[in-house]
Formats: structure tokens, sequence, C-alpha cells
């Protein structure tokens, strides 16, 4: 078994627990919170300290803050020379204090607090100062999910860049999107079933391939009548550059 | 039963044919195919006819070609007084030739040639230019899906336009992650997971809820760190003109 203490309260950090506390490997020994009762619904009291001095004995300690408290998080813990990781898409190895062997355990997932979140399917990005740790990392990592990879750094901050594309600004035309059909007195709901197949079919296909629409057909007639038809300017303005965007992809 | 004759040889046409082929309600008499041969993989040889005169008689005729030849085909038709719809989302009713009764059928969903779609939860969008004739449409639409709108030719427009938002304009955000990915040997699989819980998050949240990321949480040291980070100019424009919308939404 191994045993892992989790340190944090915030999403993320209650979803590892959700599913640490169903793992047959790991052993959850205990989670630090600064404000305990945030887990109290989904961890026995006993478990949880407030103290960085009350911290216990364990194989690998995950760090699941936010991206700024995690330096000074990792300064804070009164012991050496153990597995410390944090579970950040943004932030480097580096930042971890070094008194302790340095790792990044990084699920690469949207988690929202009241929807449940399939672990199995969740893409672990993986790191380790030292070689030996990897394989503790990578153990733990199996023992959840069956997506797991090996990223340096420096990609993991390419990934980052790249999951703010395919997921924060995939949902702001989400957005966008129903603006436009609450506008217009139309229900979000008949855009849903269209949202899902697009999102589906980049499972399979390569999205170059899976392009559509006015902008990749050079339909200029249809791409002026919608820019006529947008009333808001920033709205405008993303039709325009996108529009632009995906007919230079074509013209590679 | 509702007899259809179906004109047109593509994607749509296609996924259409195949929908009626199995519905208990529909009797799919005919298909007019200027290119016969397009559709031989999935129906009689018998029953595709590549001559206007030859059409024969039906309840509704599916017009579901290119935009552009909407108005030709229909005004090509030898028959007057009879129901003629297009399958367009941005084409207007009035561009059908007058001499028959005009309406519209429009299955808001992204077909492809190589992958089935689920009719059954595609979206209809159903338009008539006399009222006695909505419910011939409503009567076919409901034979084959369960989601069937009354939506205006102005509301399609909308809906188009919000159309390609949620769908063209996402798949371009796939694009760009792919590209990222691929400067920094990631596999592109790594995004998929988080691809297909942004889209089914939607499914159930309101998208403003359900926004995550730098841009909505305002980490301005992130998205500063990002935009060094991409080294493409039309890319760093998509991230701060996308981020500079965030934030406007936000502060609404």
């Amino acid at each position: 078994m191994l045993k892992v203490v989790v340190i944090g309260s915030g999403n993320v950090t209650q979803h590892l627990i959700s599913v640490f506390k169903e793992s047959e490997t790991v052993q959850l020994v205990q989670v630090y919170a600064r404000n305990p009762e945030n887990l109290y619904h989904i961890i026995d009291k006993e478990k949880i300290t407030d103290s960085f001095e009350n911290i216990t004995d364990a194989d690998i300690y995950i760090i699941s803050v936010t991206d700024d408290a995690i330096a000074q998080v990792s300064s804070s813990l009164p012991f050496t020379n153990r597995l410390v990781v944090h579970t950040s898409g943004s932030v480097a190895l580096e930042q971890l204090n070094n008194k302790n062997r340095r790792g990044v355990f990084y699920p690469l997932q949207t988690f929202s607090k009241n929807k449940s979140v399939n672990f199995n399917t969740v893409p672990l990005c993986l790191e380790s100062e030292f070689e030996k740790d990897y394989s503790i990392l990578e153990q733990l990592a199996n023992s959840i999910s069956h997506s797991v990879y090996n990223i340096s750094s420096q990609q993991r901050k390419a990934l980052h860049v790249a999951a703010v594309f395919v997921s924060n600004f995939v949902n702001h035309m989400y957005v966008q999107g129903k603006n436009v059909c609450e506008e217009h007195n139309i229900p979000f709901d008949i855009l849903k079933p269209l949202i899902l197949e697009t999102a589906d079919k980049v499972q399979q296909m390569d999205p170059i391939a899976a392009q559509t629409g006015p902008a990749v057909r050079n339909d200029r007639q249809t791409i002026e009548k919608h820019i006529d038809f947008i009333n808001n300017d920033i709205q405008k303005e993303i039709y325009k550059l996108i529009t632009q965007s995906i007919q230079d992809v074509k013209k590679l």
C-alpha cells in the first residue's frame, strides 16, 4: 500500500480524496486543510489536521492548493527528503521547496464542484526530480487512471496553454452561442447535441479533417451575412478572427 | 405512411436516407441525384432518378443540396402546389420557388461522411409557409427525432450563427490545441478526455457557471506567461481576444 497525505481542500483535492478512498493500492492516511470543515462531508474528522506540525509519515505528499500558495506550503512542511508533489498545470517543479524530493502529479481535467468525474479516464501527467521517485508516482497514478504520461515541466507549460484553448476558450464559445440564442428567444438546449457531437468527432478524427462551416468552405456570402447579423462588437471581432484563422490553417 | 422524395446526394442526404429507411412512418419513395452512383451503397438503384421529369408523387420533397443550388433546384421541379422543403441552416424559406408550398426541415447537427449519428437526438428545426403543412412536417420530424422545434427564418439565422460558435469555432480551438501539442511532442490524445468533459459539463450547467481557467480567475501572471509562450501570431491574437471576452462577460 502507498501511504498518501493530501494537502488542500479545493475541487481537485476533493476529487482526489474520493478516488483514493476507493483505491485498493492507496492508503489515504491524512489530509491537511486550513479549513477542515470544507472536507467533513467526504472524510472522517480524525483524518484531517490543520497543523503542519501534526502531518504524519507517508510515501507521497500531494500539495493541491492554488498555484500561488504552492511554494509557500512546500516551505512550511516540517520535514525533509520526502516525496512532495504538486497538482498544477502551470507551476514548474522547481517552485517546490528543494528540502524535499520534488515531483508533479497533474490531472489534466476540468473539475467542478457538483459534477463527478470518472478518474479512470483522466490523463495524469507525471514528473519527478529523481528517477527512483518516478516509479512511485507511476504506481500511484496507475492505481487510479489508465491514462498516465511522463510530461516535463516545459511540456506541461505547453499542455496548459493547449488546455486553455480546448477547454476554457471552447467553453467561452458555448457562452457566445448561448448569448446569440437568448437574444432571439431560442432555448440553448437546441445546441447541446451539436456541442457533444463536435467533441465526440475529434475523439476519432483529426480536428483539421473535422472542420466544417462557412469559414473552411470559404463561403463569403454566409460569412458576410453572419458578420452583419452580429451586433455585439467583441463577438463580431471573434467571428472575424477565428474565421481568418480557420482559413489560414486551410492554406497550409 | 408519409411518402417522401429526397433530392441530393451529399452527407446530410445520406444520413436522411439511412434514417428514413428505418422509419415505420416514412416511405422513402425516391431519391433524385445528379450523380446516382454516390448513393448506390445505401439505396436501390431503381429508387434513384437523375431526371427532374421522372420525379414521382410524394407528400414531401426534401431538397438537401448545397445552399447555392437550393433556389435553382426548387425552380426545376416540374410540378406545383406540393410541399417542398430545404434542409439548410442559412437559407431563408423564401429562397424556394413559390410555385410550391414551402417549408424548412433543418437538422441542427454536424454530419461527417464516415461517422454515424443517432438521429433520435438531432434537433429538427421546422418552418412552413402554410399552417396546415406544419403538421405534416411535424409528423415527419417526430418519426425520426424526439427533439423538434418550431423555428422562424430569422431565428434560424441566429441559430446558424450560434452553431458556428459552438461547433465550427470550437473545432478550431481543438486545432489550435493540437498545434500546441505537436510543437512540443505531446500526443493530442492527452487532451481528448478534457474535450469531452468540457462539452459534457454544459449539458447540465450554464456555460457561464462552467467557465474555468486563468482568464475568468483574472490570473494575470499565468495569462502573461501564456502570451509569452505562444510564438504563432494569430494564435497569440486569439488568446488575447478570447481572454478579453471572458473577462468582459464576467464583469456584466
